[in-house]
């Protein structure tokens, strides 16, 4: 993808945390990438990153500025563009992660034809996919799975990758939304293949490896979520994973973006996955629990913890706090 | 959708008969609409109408060409398009349910300007979607799930839709593939439709409706086939499906275009779709099984229609053979 770099992560005016998932992502895992933040006012939220202005962010060599918010649908709002059109004369590309191409915005695509200015739609595959197959192929695959949209799949699965890969375990993170491209560079945005290619997508993303070489499979959405589910199922069978992790959110009161809808229990997250994942790979395990506890203290983050362990007879860690050791342990 | 008529059914050389369902289906269930077949040396196959050549079909009125064949995936042979280029010339529009764009095709696309036809490509939604809210909306529906694809999921949508129309039931026929779309005239080829969007785009093509209203929606796939399980899945969470029928093909050997992969039970499509149905309707019930008996003479097929019925409690019919009498009986 040849994605340029150092980025100025642009936040807009969110005000929902999880809405800057991907600017939050290139924060955390691919600092060294990025020069800061810019917001628009009415925005309550940080990347941690220092804020700056575009000119600012220019002037510390940002190369491009990345639209770092998501919503559902991933619709641009119109409000939005002058700051893309002064990052455009400000001497950046664009990195955009939503469905809408910016291509297909009149005032932008004018601006970077006018300047010379790349738009790069990181969402939109390039490639032309064929229909999956569900034939077992060598190498070794871990999916994350999730109760949720949102519940630290990513995170997960990039904190597998560098914790086994610091351990010599040959492992790659397969990126399958527009934050992980942003990290790894590289990937397939699932929720954006045409939905007949979705499993086959997966295949062509994670192909025949070594034996012992281990895709870790970035999850997205839920099984029980009743946007995405479509996704999430044709990513577990084109992933035909040997490993599953179960993805939670801790006190999260109701599914994302859908008041009123309960989260699933983990036994009901685990079986529906074994389920359908058994359709690819008879021989796929449950090997853990990671849960985002940023909600609750160290201590009530390691009851709870615990109580999981016990209930499932499986280990649950937090991997920011408590590392991702006793899962590769699992693994192995 | 505003589709010319009538049609000239290209079924090119084809010489699997599930491979020409798009024409077979205009030929069998709006027979008027048509005034024959032309096929290519080699096929072998036939929907029942007159074969013709490309410059008869003209004679005989046909305003549209209407490539009949599908294959997994959805390319355009390059050894088809020669008769897609006879057909402009003879003065019909194209109408095109594969994958691959029309307009797609240089040489295609330039004959349809300069000669003033139509290039109409029935697979691709013109809609821009939202994604899917799991919000129960009024009226009833009912869709048809497989223990494969191409098992009878639209012959017995379209054989309902009849059925209940004819005695005066409110009933609506809702497309969800080319080849209804075809019939209907109008749809929403969900397995075309952007992953993140398959539920939202069924959400919009059964809308709140009269509260004894029936939609009756054609199924797609098999949550059971690992290539388009998750457009199934989507197509179930987005139906909210007050009634399943479940739709089987007698003695088929091995799932459509995986050999060695056996079909699922009856009891296991049962169990997983009502599982996973219960997510946006949980009072969800199948009603009945529909079963493609061709494959085996009137009598054997009474005798495993009768099986069926004592095995799962459910009326069991080959609704070209039997009707759907039994099912509509279940549905009140």
């Amino acid at each position: 993808m040849n994605l340029p770099s150092p980025y100025l992560l642009f936040i807009g005016n969110a005000t929902d945390p999880l809405s800057i998932k991907m600017a939050k992502s290139a924060a955390d895992w691919s600092p060294e990438m990025c020069v800061g933040e810019y917001s628009l006012p009415g925005c309550s939220v940080t990347t941690g990153l220092p804020a700056m202005t575009i000119e600012e962010g220019a002037q510390q060599g940002a190369k491009a500025f990345v639209l770092g918010f998501a919503n559902s649908g991933g619709v641009l709002d119109p409000s939005l563009v002058a700051s893309i059109i002064t990052a455009l004369e400000a001497g950046m590309d664009i990195i955009n992660g939503l469905h809408d191409k910016l291509a297909d915005i009149p005032e932008i695509a004018e601006k970077a034809q006018a300047l010379g200015r790349r738009l790069i739609d990181i969402r939109h595959p390039t490639t032309k996919f064929k229909t999956g197959t569900g034939v077992k192929r060598p190498g070794k695959r871990l999916l994350t799975v999730g109760t949720d949209c949102s519940v630290g799949k990513m995170y997960t699965t990039l904190s597998l990758a560098r914790g086994m890969q610091s351990q010599g375990i040959k492992a790659t993170f397969r990126a399958t939304g527009q934050s992980g491209i942003l990290v790894a560079g590289e990937g397939v945005a699932v929720d954006c293949v045409v939905s007949d290619f979705i499993s086959g997508s997966v295949e062509a993303l994670c192909p025949a490896n070594d034996d012992d070489h281990w895709d870790l499979i970035e999850g997205q959405g839920s099984l029980y979520h009743p946007a995405f589910a479509g996704v999430s199922l044709g990513l577990l069978h084109g992933s035909q994973p040997d490993a599953l992790v179960i993805c939670h959110a801790l006190n999260r009161d109701h599914m994302r973006a859908l008041p009123g809808r309960p989260l699933p229990s983990l036994e009901q997250v685990i079986e529906m996955n074994l389920t359908a994942a058994r359709i690819t790979n008879p021989d796929v395990k449950v090997i853990g629990v990671s849960v985002n506890t940023s909600s609750v203290s160290e201590d009530e983050a390691l009851v709870y913890c615990n109580s999981v362990t016990e209930q499932l007879g499986l280990p649950c860690v937090d991997p920011i706090r408590h590392g991702v050791g006793a899962l590769v342990e699992a693994l192995e």
